[in-house]
């Protein structure tokens, strides 16, 4: 394995290492010490390859969000291109929405946010792209939109998908799939209600 | 003051300070002693008055949410006499969700929800009583909607008034004000479109 490659894969499990204790114990109780001794790294290998534990957080809300905005971005180009109905667009975005992965992660991520700068502009660029997607699809749901109509259903939809992707806490009854159909069409109908 | 006076006003200002204490710096990096020092009680008191910093939590979450709930049954009822449009209660439902509170402590607390099943529970018994008014209003807004699909519009306002209530990271250009009044309108239709 070359030098390169041996970085990749340190960093790559120092990474998914910090998933699991700053989800299971929170950011502030994972020492750097316990974070290398679990990934099997030194502490020093640890900050050449990274900042600080910020900069730890702000690769795995990288990780995730690059993940999400390619898929979202197929899923745009196929509604664009008339391959997928606005309606199938529309019930896919729940879909992602809900499989949104480790919440307990994204709840210490959020909270650190409203405490560190730096992670609460890496959260915002990434929205900003979102909200780029999310218009996307609302301007093909109803091209007669005015622009302060447009943020008004970007506001929705944002709101939407994070909610849906934070939901377990408030005990769900309906399936994935049957609430991506219903939520989906529902979507559609709201956007073209302006 | 009477001894039942005094022992409310120690409560409330426990309360209050951990409500501080706990967003701006997290649950687990305040020490009950840190707590009982900047509340100006003593250690002691707060074990008498509550069992362990989980139910100062718990606290925290059930003083916000009977707030939350009361407004929104006089709204409901409001709704429910005609005394209010059910755009208008959908609108005022955004207005509410919108005014949320410390978004930090929230993501703070449902962080600490993941790993702690007290807390979990506690959140849940408030998201069903949250649910049970969200399927009065759906009802109104609708009443063909079989069960199915009331679960579906639930899961879409719950989703959307929680992603409401924590948008501030997402940067939004549009007002408080105006969010409410266009997202009421197309809730309404999203329901109606079932």
């Amino acid at each position: 394995m070359s030098a390169v490659q041996h970085e990749k894969c340190s960093r790559e499990r120092i990474i998914a290492t910090a998933r699991h204790l700053f989800a299971t114990q929170g950011f502030h109780q994972t020492a750097m010490s316990e974070l290398a001794q679990a990934a099997e790294v030194s502490v020093g290998q640890i900050y050449r390859l990274f900042t600080g534990k910020n900069a730890v957080i702000q690769a795995i809300v990288m990780e995730d969000a690059t993940g999400k905005m390619a898929e979202m971005q197929t899923m745009n180009d196929s509604v664009k291109s008339c391959g997928m109905s606005i309606e199938e667009g529309f019930v896919e975005l729940s879909r992602r929405a809900l499989s949104k992965g480790d919440e307990a992660l994204t709840f210490e991520i959020m909270a650190e946010a409203h405490r560190n700068t730096d992670v609460a502009d890496t959260i915002a660029d990434l929205c900003s792209g979102f909200r780029s997607m999310i218009r996307d699809l609302a301007c093909v749901a109803n091209p007669d939109l005015s622009d302060n109509d447009l943020e008004g259903a970007e506001e929705l939809i944002l709101a939407f998908m994070f909610g849906l992707g934070h939901r377990t806490l408030s005990r769900p009854r309906l399936s994935e799939d049957e609430t991506a159909r219903l939520t989906g069409r529902m979507i559609l109908a709201a956007v073209r209600a302006l």
